[in-house]
């Protein structure tokens, strides 16, 4: 027996393969300083996990395939204040944002087939492509421009018969780039004129730190039918563990079709549905505890990379993660020997080697992902940690 | 846009179908009998449901992609006692069996490989192949055999250069057949002879009503790397809502294959890995209580069926389902009539057709599957309502 081709191209996740030098770090008892995670430290909202203590069910007994229809309808009042108009059958509960990228795929892509993503992305874009047996084609985004979106021609270049889908992060992992207006409008038209679907996974419009504003692909007029939303509560409550996200659609053929998949695997998770449900009653007052928190920490981190020499990192609008340019050949090799080789006063970091973002992994090769979802104490010292890690780096390399 | 060709296959399952007839007889104040699905009425154990009352969690963060540890070490005792011998490592936890499947099947086979499954069988082991571009052989079993395993020459017809793997389902859903030790044997040399993966889903393990042995996969010697075994904790504990189950292998390529797809999807849901592992400490007296109920239920509901003229079922040696001959020449028409037309007493029935468990559904067409999740007081109303259904509908038919 051999395993099949798709499971040996799927890619191992970068993060992954530091994991046990991680370990054998903390073992050593070395301190690690996770900037590779974007699992938040930020306490879930009190009262999503008292809907849960409080709980009186006696059969936990499988819940709609399409999610519950409450969970929903608070759904639909969640987007209204963002503008976007739904009503609760427009919205499929998914075991994450994840679930929705997949069916999204399975229901718009042939194998074969091609999605354009911009590069870097979300690793796990590339990995559910390959699932799904679908080609995935890059749009790169540069360091150097901030990772704005590149002139649309780009796109056009990248678009053939096969091509069916666009797919768009924002505000954007890894990069934090927030698309602009007009680079929406731009998105709008191509899609409109080659008659692609249009995936936008907006799980982080609760984090934008620029007075911009954000456009949702579900704001754009004319594609309604060519659009389809991924989204999650895992980021905005801080709540990643209990897997509800949702595909959000007008496309009712779409959505008939991503339910087939739903019945199969019959009902996204109870107690995650009863958390996320409970979460959209938040208080105000968390959220902008929360947005002050993450606000004050990319302040932080960005004026703290940008004093170490060789090291830049465009300020990221939204999201909580940013790309970091290293003075390093192969950043991949810095990170894990910032794990096998390097400590300062019992300390070491640990960060995401840029490779595994690009689909062209060298063009990521001097540069790591940073999640800034430690408190601003802990970022300082991985700060110091990290640029005495390079300046040793670097006068090990050049000996 | 179009939707893809594999969403275009995907089937709609047959018992989706007749749900709208359903809440449209509900709204015309009808009661309906649910001999349709595979929701157990029983009540969650205490000590499962108080685990997640009594969480003192801060924040709902992601689990490991291959499940919690400590539930995968109290797993491993749980399997010991059916003679399992595994290790923690050795179990990757899913969200519910289903998942497990998929991604048995992205891991074993590639587009345009073939999978044998017994036919009938669980409807979603065909929509899951069509997700990944598998195909499905059948071997036929026979209600009027008892649906026992056919003649293994029959198996090895099925078999072509593209086959991979075979997939049983033991105690069987939908026919409650119990595989004997020879069935089981022969199987194994079948595998072995042709370096098959033998998927094995015996999530039903508990509700065995004969005195027969329970032979699982895992405990066939010499194909310990062919065997990947799906299991759930949904139905033993009565809990399909929380979406926790596992595969289980001892291949250890099999395994990180898989691992890349769970690190993918990122974690199995949290509260349900909670819920699980209390479940684990379920005292034996509930685990009793359950069993009884459901053979009492058996042997209630097998008992009426075969009263009724014309109508013929076997004895299911397990699980909690049986497939029913009835004397229509369609059963889904008449299953949707049920609901349309008919009423007795403000009563009526609904059952799951029998053709959407066969890759044939012509073979299933006067049948249909029965859950016997319902008390024995119900399933005595269910069958007086289909004793006079049957009546009235063919009355009608041979006006």
């Amino acid at each position: 027996m051999e395993i099949s081709q798709r499971a040996a191209s799927m890619p191992s996740s970068p993060i992954r393969k530091l994991a046990k030098y991680a370990d054998a770090a903390k073992r050593n008892g070395i301190h690690v300083y996770h900037l590779n995670i974007g699992q938040p430290d930020i306490p879930t909202p009190q009262c999503a996990i008292d809907a849960v203590r409080q709980t009186d069910r006696k059969i936990l007994e499988y819940s709609p395939s399409q999610g519950y229809k409450s969970l929903r309808t608070k759904l639909v009042s969640y987007y209204a204040e963002y503008g976007i108009d739904l009503s609760p059958d427009e919205i499929i509960v998914t075991a994450g944002g994840s679930e929705a990228i997949q069916f999204a795929y399975m229901t718009c892509l042939n194998p074969g087939d091609e999605i354009i993503v911009t590069d870097p992305s979300y690793a796990n874009y590339m990995a559910f492509a390959i699932s799904a047996g679908a080609i995935v084609r890059s749009v790169r985004t540069r360091i150097e421009d901030g990772f704005k979106l590149p002139p649309i021609e780009e796109f056009e270049k990248q678009i053939t018969p096969k091509t069916k889908a666009i797919l768009i992060c924002n505000p954007n992992n890894p990069t934090g780039y927030l698309y602009t207006k007009r680079e929406m409008l731009q998105i709008r038209d191509l899609v409109k004129k080659h008659n692609l679907y249009l995936i936008s996974d907006e799980v982080y419009r609760e984090f934008i730190y620029t007075k911009a504003p954000y456009v949702s692909a579900c704001h754009l007029e004319g594609i309604e039918d060519n659009v389809i939303l991924v989204d999650s509560v895992s980021k905005r409550y801080s709540e990643c563990g209990i897997r509800i996200g949702a595909l959000i659609t007008k496309n009712k053929e779409v959505r008939q079709a991503v339910m087939k998949f739903c019945q199969a695997r019959l009902s996204p998770p109870l107690f995650g549905q009863v958390v996320a449900e409970a979460s959209l009653s938040t208080p105000q007052e968390y959220m902008e505890q929360v947005y002050d928190e993450y606000l004050e920490r990319r302040n932080f981190l960005l004026n703290e990379l940008n004093k170490i020499p060789g090291v830049y990192s465009p300020t990221p609008m939204g999201a909580f993660y940013t790309m970091v340019q290293l003075p390093v050949d192969d950043a991949e090799r810095f990170c894990q020997w910032c794990l096998t080789d390097f400590q300062y006063e019992g300390q070491t970091v640990m960060m995401a080697p840029g490779a595994g973002f690009y689909t062209h992994p060298e063009d990521g090769r001097n540069q790591v992902r940073m999640a800034y979802t430690l408190c601003c104490e802990d970022l300082a010292k991985a700060m110091v940690v990290l640029a005495k890690a390079l300046e040793a780096y670097n006068n090990e390399e050049t000996k």
